[in-house]
C-alpha cells in the first residue's frame, strides 16, 4: 500500500529562500517565521501520514453508499474527519471573527498540498465547505455570516457548490432550477443538479448548500441566475437546527475514482433557501467560490502527483531488476534497482521536477492571493486572475500525466489495485475536468484573462519575467542553464500572444484553436520561471554556507533537468498555434 | 452505453488505396479483393457491434470471479465467444494444415482491430490464442503441432504465455520457476507465475499454457531458460482428455481495467510440461510469441482509441452547449452542438488524425510481416523487426492519450463509469504495460533494432522516405502540407541517430536517456509518411472521379492537420535527445 511523507523541507524552502515571506509586506507575513511554518507543516503532515494516507485505498474500495437518504462514507473517514476539526485544519486560513485562525492562504495551500496528497477524496469534504465560506463571507449579509460561518469554519457543518444539471455543465444560461419568491423574504427552490461533490454524507450535523437557479425577472441566459442558501436543516434563529428542508440526494455516482467522496444527485423539491449576495447576479458570487475551487483543483493536480511520485521513487530504489549498463552496482543482489536504469530515471526527473516546480508556482500564486485580499493590490489580484487557469489547467493535465508515468514505474504492478498506483491515476483524473474542465480554462485564459483590463496583467507577467532576466543576467551560473531556456521560452510565449492579437480579431477561432496550447505554453514557461527563481535562491543559500548541500545541489540540477528536457515544448507549443485556425476547422462536422 | 461500428470503409482504403494489396506479389494478396475484403470487415463489423460491444461494460462491471477455483467469465461471454469460433474468426489468418483459413496477416489484423475495439477483454482470450498457435507452429514437433494447433485454431482450446513471477519481470533471467526432466521424456514444472491472462476461464476444453522455465545444465540468466507446454488436462495419444495437470490458479488481480479478462496467479507444482523448441532456448521460442503479441498490442493501442473517438464524436454532435462564436449554428436549439468549438474540434482532431495514422502503419506492417513470412524476404523481416517497439510503444501511448481526450469531451459525465468513457481509458491503460512495458520497447527499439545488422535496417527506412519524398517532389498539392513537414521529421529523426551513434559509444546512458523520446519522435515520422502516403492516394481518387469525395477530402484534410499539429512534437524530442544523458543521469539516487 503506497505510503506518504509531507515535503516539508521543500515547502520550507519556497516559502522561506524562494518568497523570502517573512521579509514581505504582506499583513500577517512577518510572523510567519521558518520555526512556525515548520511546525505546522510537520503537524499537518503527521495527521496526513498516521491518519489520512492510511484510509486513502479504504475510500477507494469501499466507496460511499446510499441507504434511505442517507449516505454512508468509507470506514474510518468520520473519525478521521473528526480529528481535522478537533486540530482546527479547517479553521486555519478563515477569518478570526467567525472562528478562524487568520493565517495566510500561502500557509492554508500548503497544509491542504498535504491533506490532499494524503487522501484527495477525503479532504473535499473540507475544500468545498471552504469554498463555501468563502462565498458566504465575500457576498453574505452579517446575519448570514452570523448564522453559518462559525459552523462552517470549524467544519461542524460543510458546505457544497451546486452548478451543474443534466443538461447544462458549462453553459449555465440553460439551467432550469428555478426559485419562487414566498412572502417572507426567502424562495422555493424547484429542480435537479448532478455532480454534488459531499452532497450528502454522515460527517457534519448540517450540510449548507450553495445552489444556483433562475429567479423571474432576470432575463435570459446566465444573466437571470441567482444564487441562494439552502440548507440540508433550516436553521432557527438561536442557531439550533430546525425542521428538513425539502431537498434530498436522488443517488450517488459510480465513478472512475475519488470514490471516498461522495458524488451526488441532489434533488431540489420546494426547498427553502436564501439569496446570497444580489439578485440575479449570483454569477459573480458564484465565481468568488470557483476561483478559490480552481486554485485548490490545481493545488489536487500536483499533489496527487506528488503522492504517487513518492511511492515510484520508493519501488525504483527498492526493485531489483536488470544491471546498469555502465557497471553493475548491486554486486551482492541477483540484479541492481529500476533507479539505476536511464529511462527510469527519465520517468522519476520528469516527475520530480514538475511536482517541485508546481509546487513553487501555487504557493507564489497564493500568496498573489494574500497580497490582492490583505494589501488590496489590484496587480496582484489582475495577476492572479491571470495565473489561475494556468495553475488549474496546465497543473491538472501534468499532474495526471506524472500519475501515469509514476503507475509505469512499477511495470505490471502499476496496473493492480492492491499496489494503490491506479488509484493515484483514476483520482487525478478528475481534476482536469471538474470547475471547469481544462478546454474551458484555456478558453478562459484566451478570451478573457489575456485581454482583460487592455492586456495590462499579461504584460505584467511579461515585465516580471524580463525583470528577473535582466537583474540576472551577469550571473554566469545561471545563464546557460537557466536564463537562456527561460528567454526563450518566453519569447515562444510573447510570440504566440503576437499571433493571437494578429489573427485573433479578424477570426476569433485562429485563437481559440490554439487556446489550449497557450496555456500549456504559459504554464512552462510559469514553472521555467520559478526553476531560475530556485536555482537563485539555492546557489544563494550554497554561497551562504548552507548546512544541508545536498539539499540544494539536487535542487539545481533537477531545475536544469526541467529547462533542458520540458522547456523545449515550448517551441512545439509555438508551432501548432501559429498552424492557426484552418487545420482544426477545415472539416465539416459532417465530413467527420 | 458506448456503441461501435467497425470503420470499414477506411479500412478498405488503407488495403487498397494505400497499400494496394491485390496488386502485391504476395503470395495470397491477389485473392484480397476488394469485393472480399469488405464482406469479410462488414462481417466482422456485424459480430462486433451486435454480440461483443454490448458486452464490452458488462465485462467491466461484473469481472471475473474465481470460485472454487473454477473462474467465471461475465455473463454472455461464453456464448460471444461460441460466435467467434462458430464464425470460423479465430482460425482466420491459420495455417490451412491445421484447419485454419490460411488468410494473409494483414487481414488478421483488420479484423483483430475490429474485435478489440468492440471488447478488449473478450478477444484476449483468443489473441493469446493465436500467440501460443504461432509460438508452437514455429517450433513444435510434428506431433505437438499435430496434437494442439487443430484445437487451438478452434479455440476449443485456448493458449497462455507465462513469463512474469512475483520479483522478475523484464529481468527474466532472475526466474525460479524449475522444470525437472522425467525419464518419460516430459518434465516436471515448478513454480509461480502471475499477471497470467486468460490464464484459466469457463469458456474452452482446454488451456495449453506455455511456460518459460529453468531446466538443469543451462547455466544463469536468461540463457538457462527453456520453453514448455503445460496443459491444463494432459492429452491422451488419440486426441482426447486425460487427467487433470498438477496446476491451479491462485487467485484473480484486482486490475484497473480489462476486468473481463482474468489475470491469474498460475502455480504449477510438479505439473507435467513437455519442450517446445529447443532446450535453453525458450527465449528465442518466446519471442516468437512476444513479437506478434506486441503488434497485437500495439492493435489494442489504436483499437480502443477508436472506439473512444467514436463515442466522443457522437457525443460532440449530440450535446447543445454553448454558441459557435463566429455565429450561432443550431438556432431552433437552446445551443449549439460541443462540435462547432475550436478545442472540441481540436481535440476530435488529434483523436481522427492519429486514430487513422495508426491504422495505416499498422496494416501496412503487418503487410511487411506477411512478405517476411510468405516471400522469405529478409529486408520486410529486418524492417518489421525495426518497427515492432514503434507500433507497441508509440501507438500504447498515445492510444491511451486519445482515450483520455475522448473522455473529456464528455466533461463531467466522462468520469462517471455508467457512460462507458472511463472505461476506454482504463482497458487502454494496460496496453502500455504489458508485453514489455514502453520504456522496455523504447530500450529494445535503440540499445538493438537500430544496430542490428550494422544499421541495415534503419537505413532502409530513412531510404524509404527519403524515396517518397524524391518520387514525389513535383507534386505541388503534397508539398507545403506534406512532403516539407515530413521532410524536416525525418531530418530530426536522423539527427537523434546521428546524436546516438557519436555520443553512445562512449556513454551508453547518452543513448538511453533519450530512447523514449527516439521511439515517440519515430513513431510521428511513420505516422507522417502514412499520411503522406494516404493524401497522395486521396489526391489520386479524386482525380479518378471517385464517387465519395467528402471521404478523399476529409482524408486530405485529416491528413494536413496531423502534419502541422502534431509532426512539430518531432524537433522537441530532438531537443530532449540532444540534451543527453547529463540532465537525466546529474542526481545521484540517494539524492532524489
Amino acid at each position: 500500500m503506497p505510503s506518504y511523507a509531507a515535503p516539508v523541507k521543500d515547502m520550507q524552502f519556497v516559502l522561506h529562500d524562494v518568497l523570502n515571506i517573512t521579509a514581505s509586506d504582506i499583513p500577517g507575513y512577518a510572523d510567519l517565521d521558518a520555526g512556525f511554518t515548520a511546525a505546522v507543516l510537520e503537524e499537518a503532515g503527521k495527521l496526513a501520514s498516521d491518519v489520512l494516507a492510511p484510509l486513502n485505498a479504504v475510500g477507494d474500495r469501499e466507496g460511499c453508499r446510499l441507504e434511505n437518504g442517507v449516505v454512508r462514507t468509507p470506514s474510518g473517514f468520520k473519525d478521521a474527519f473528526e480529528k481535522l476539526k478537533e486540530g482546527g485544519w479547517t479553521a486555519l486560513d478563515c477569518d478570526p471573527d467567525y472562528g478562524g485562525q487568520g493565517l495566510p492562504y500561502v500557509m492554508g495551500t500548503a497544509v491542504g498540498e498535504i491533506f490532499v496528497a494524503a487522501n484527495m477524496a477525503l479532504n473535499m469534504y473540507q475544500g468545498l465547505t471552504h469554498g463555501a465560506y468563502s462565498a458566504i463571507h465575500a457576498h453574505g449579509t452579517e446575519e448570514q455570516k452570523a448564522t453559518y460561518l462559525p459552523k462552517m469554519v470549524s467544519c461542524q457543518w460543510t458546505g457544497t457548490m451546486n452548478l451543474t444539471e443534466p443538461h447544462c455543465g458549462t453553459d449555465l444560461g440553460l439551467m432550469r432550477t428555478r426559485a419562487e419568491p414566498q412572502a417572507d423574504g426567502s424562495y422555493r427552490i424547484t429542480g435537479q443538479k448532478i455532480f454534488i461533490s459531499a452532497g450528502e454524507h454522515d460527517m457534519a450535523e448540517n450540510i449548507i448548500h450553495l445552489v444556483l437557479a433562475k429567479a423571474p425577472g432576470g432575463g435570459e441566459g446566465t444573466k437571470g441566475i441567482s444564487l441562494f442558501i439552502v440548507p440540508k436543516f433550516l436553521v432557527n434563529a438561536d442557531g439550533s437546527l430546525g425542521q428538513r428542508n425539502a431537498l434530498s440526494v436522488g443517488k450517488i455516482e459510480e465513478k472512475m475514482g475519488i470514490h471516498g467522496n461522495a458524488t451526488c444527485v441532489m434533488n431540489y423539491d420546494g426547498a427553502t433557501g436564501w439569496l446570497l449576495g444580489d439578485l440575479h447576479k449570483g454569477m459573480r458570487a458564484m465565481f468568488t467560490m470557483m476561483n478559490e475551487a480552481r486554485i485548490g483543483v490545481g493545488v489536487q493536480g500536483y499533489a496527487v502527483a506528488e503522492a504517487a511520485y513518492q511511492n515510484a521513487l520508493a519501488y525504483a530504489k527498492d526493485r531489483l531488476q536488470g544491471r546498469d549498463v555502465t557497471g553493475v552496482k548491486n554486486p551482492e543482489g541477483p540484479a541492481d534497482p529500476l533507479i539505476v536504469h536511464p529511462d527510469i530515471r527519465r520517468n522519476l526527473m520528469d516527475q520530480k521536477s514538475f511536482v517541485e516546480g508546481a509546487r513553487a508556482f501555487t504557493f507564489w500564486g497564493a500568496s498573489l492571493i494574500d497580497r490582492a485580499h490583505r494589501n488590496g493590490d489590484a496587480g496582484a489580484e489582475g495577476l492572479i486572475s491571470l495565473l489561475t487557469p494556468v495553475i488549474k489547467g496546465f497543473q491538472t493535465d501534468k499532474g495526471f500525466d506524472v500519475a501515469v508515468a509514476a503507475q509505469q514505474v512499477y511495470g505490471g504492478h502499476g496496473y493492480i489495485e492492491e499496489w494503490g498506483m491506479s488509484q493515484f491515476a483514476r483520482d487525478a483524473r478528475i481534476a482536469m475536468i471538474y470547475e471547469g474542465a481544462n478546454g474551458i480554462q484555456a478558453l478562459d485564459l484566451v478570451a478573457r484573462k489575456l485581454a482583460a483590463d487592455g492586456g495590462k496583467h499579461v504584460m505584467a507577467f511579461f515585465d516580471l519575467v524580463k525583470g528577473f532576466l535582466k537583474e540576472n543576467e551577469g550571473d554566469e551560473r545561471l545563464k546557460a542553464g537557466f536564463l537562456d531556456p527561460l528567454k526563450g521560452a518566453s519569447k515562444a510565449l510573447q510570440g504566440a500572444g503576437m499571433y493571437f492579437m494578429q489573427n485573433g480579431m479578424k477570426n476569433p477561432n485562429a485563437a481559440l484553436s490554439g487556446s489550449y496550447d497557450f496555456m500549456h505554453l504559459m504554464g512552462h514557461v510559469c514553472l521555467g520561471l520559478m526553476w531560475a527563481k530556485m536555482a537563485k535562491a539555492a546557489h544563494a543559500a550554497l554561497d551562504a554556507g548552507a548546512a544541508d548541500r545536498d539539499f540544494y545541489e539536487a535542487k539545481i540540477a533537477t531545475g536544469r533537468y526541467y529547462m533542458a528536457r520540458q522547456l523545449p515544448a515550448c517551441a512545439m507549443h509555438l508551432a501548432r498555434i501559429e498552424s492557426g485556425a484552418e487545420p482544426v476547422m477545415a472539416l465539416r462536422a459532417e465530413a467527420f
